[in-house]
């Protein structure tokens, strides 16, 4: 078993090689191809904090991988990240664990802004130019970076609550902290990162063709948009199982706003792209599937293999 | 985050220490104070194998414990151990991997060998002098001498369907390779240690007063005993939930041979003995509980915070 820290695994981390893989995954988990646990979860109240385990195997694939998150939400007053955990990259032929890729949640972090890149990617209107992050933690400043470089947008707006956390973020993105009425009047592609558990985007603040990438609502109680701007458009998602328990469609769908059966899996439309309409609203609700842990994992794990600078 | 090999961890193992934390997790568990995951599982086919993941919480302990365990059924052929894996020491305060046990399954028979002879301890007849065991596996073996040692029992008695195996650990045990007619009608204690999908011990093979360790089913499809054993007598579990999902119990309950209300969970009998009659025949179903890894992980890792010399 070797142990790999973080250092050594954002060293070993291709971008390209692991989006293309995070793609790809996508693709074989709507094709069936993948077995994907239900979570495992341990919850704490003093301090609130909790566990996650997820695991994903790919059928055939030599390695499956397991993975272990901790989130404990007062650790920023220890001075300690709020995050923790690692991926085990494990033998599917005869059990051994490979490699620990103790990656105190930054694999995660990675894998998590890969995906709202490629959902961007997949939905983003033909001429767009400006790119709306909602939030300003680690997941908007990397989305923004990720999504901006990937799609050659040229301006970034920020909104978030913490106006001075906005601002901070809008000058290392070379882009401008706005109102969030701004934001929804000037964004071509919206993207939300913020663990609200009330919407913060109306549907009156949505203006047609605009295009939305959801990825704040990873558990039960977590919501970002207005469930109406769902039903106004286009409802693309990570997992239709796991949305329906508790994306942004789970919201849509239980209010009677939309159908589960109108929603799409975001690697069949990366398999059989849909033409939308210039004026659709497209909206992609992410909350984040054990097989982009398998693919960021194994994709590290093949560079350490083949003896990439470490 | 410590990683801790096998050799390091069994010369910390202690096993008094160890016993008396699982004992006393038994209790905690039965008591409601645990907070126990559903299992996390993936199978594959080619080769057959699979990964358990289990976890396991204490109210207000300092520490919680994930434990993954892979099985690879073929791996002997390659002379590779069948089991393993690693128990993660998690702090409960902030979520730091404090220790990775690279236990490779030895903790998991160790406290699976420590459930038998606990179990085997609260429900023995006094007076009894034959342990009888039913398998010559590494359960059999650690079941074996761990329950003589701490019971004092005088006589071993194997049964495999090996005979060379059975011969092998009669002779490693200062035991008597027996047939399993002989064994029953001879032993005043009987622990069953084997992955059989069919029983093994038939009702009119068990003679009044007989007392069974049962540790074989504990996954759906297996089981060692004809469940009438288990409506002549009474039936202690370690966990109702579990017994009655895939223990000999569920056998037992589906065949509406004995209702679920009547099983005895085994912290509540530590907790508050029951005076079984000498006649009474008493089977304990173990399908192995994740509070089980949790105290031998804790109690290995506190070994090595106290500077056991490892």
């Amino acid at each position: 078993m070797k142990v790999v820290n973080v250092e050594e695994i954002l060293t070993a981390l291709d971008e390209d090689a692991a989006l293309a893989a995070v793609e790809s995954g996508f693709k074989r988990y709507s094709a069936g191809q993948t077995q994907v646990s239900p979570v495992l979860h341990l919850g704490f109240t003093e301090p609130p904090g909790d566990c996650h385990v997820k695991a994903a195997a790919v059928a055939g694939d030599e390695v499956f991988v397991v993975k272990l998150a901790t989130g404990f939400y007062r650790n920023p007053e220890l001075n300690l990240p709020t995050s923790n955990g690692f991926m085990a990259v494990i033998s599917a032929r005869n059990g051994e664990i490979l490699a620990l890729l103790h990656d105190q949640g930054h694999l995660t972090d990675q894998r998590t802004a890969m995906a709202g890149a490629i959902a961007a990617r997949a939905i983003v209107r033909p001429g767009s130019s400006t790119l709306g992050i909602v939030g300003a933690g680690t997941q908007a400043r990397l989305q923004a970076k990720l999504i901006k470089r990937l799609l050659g947008l040229e301006s970034v707006l920020i909104w978030a609550r913490n106006g001075k956390r906005a601002s901070a973020l809008a000058s290392e993105v070379r882009g401008e902290a706005v109102s969030l009425d701004d934001l929804c009047a000037r964004a071509d592609l919206i993207v939300t990162t913020t663990p609200s558990t009330e919407p913060l985007l109306g549907v009156d603040m949505i203006k047609r063709g605009t295009r939305i990438v959801a990825v704040g609502a990873d558990s039960p109680g977590k919501r970002e948009l207005d469930p109406r701007i769902l039903a106004r458009g286009r409802t693309i998602v990570d997992s239709i199982a796991q949305c329906v328990d508790h994306g942004e469609a789970g919201w849509a769908v239980r209010a009677g706003l939309i159908e589960a059966s109108s929603l799409i899996e975001l690697g069949t439309l990366l398999d059989a792209p849909v033409a939308f309409l210039p004026d659709d609203i497209v909206v992609a609700d992410l909350t984040g599937v054990a097989i982009q842990d398998f693919e960021i994992a194994k994709s590290v794990w093949r560079r350490l293999q083949s003896g990439a600078r470490v």
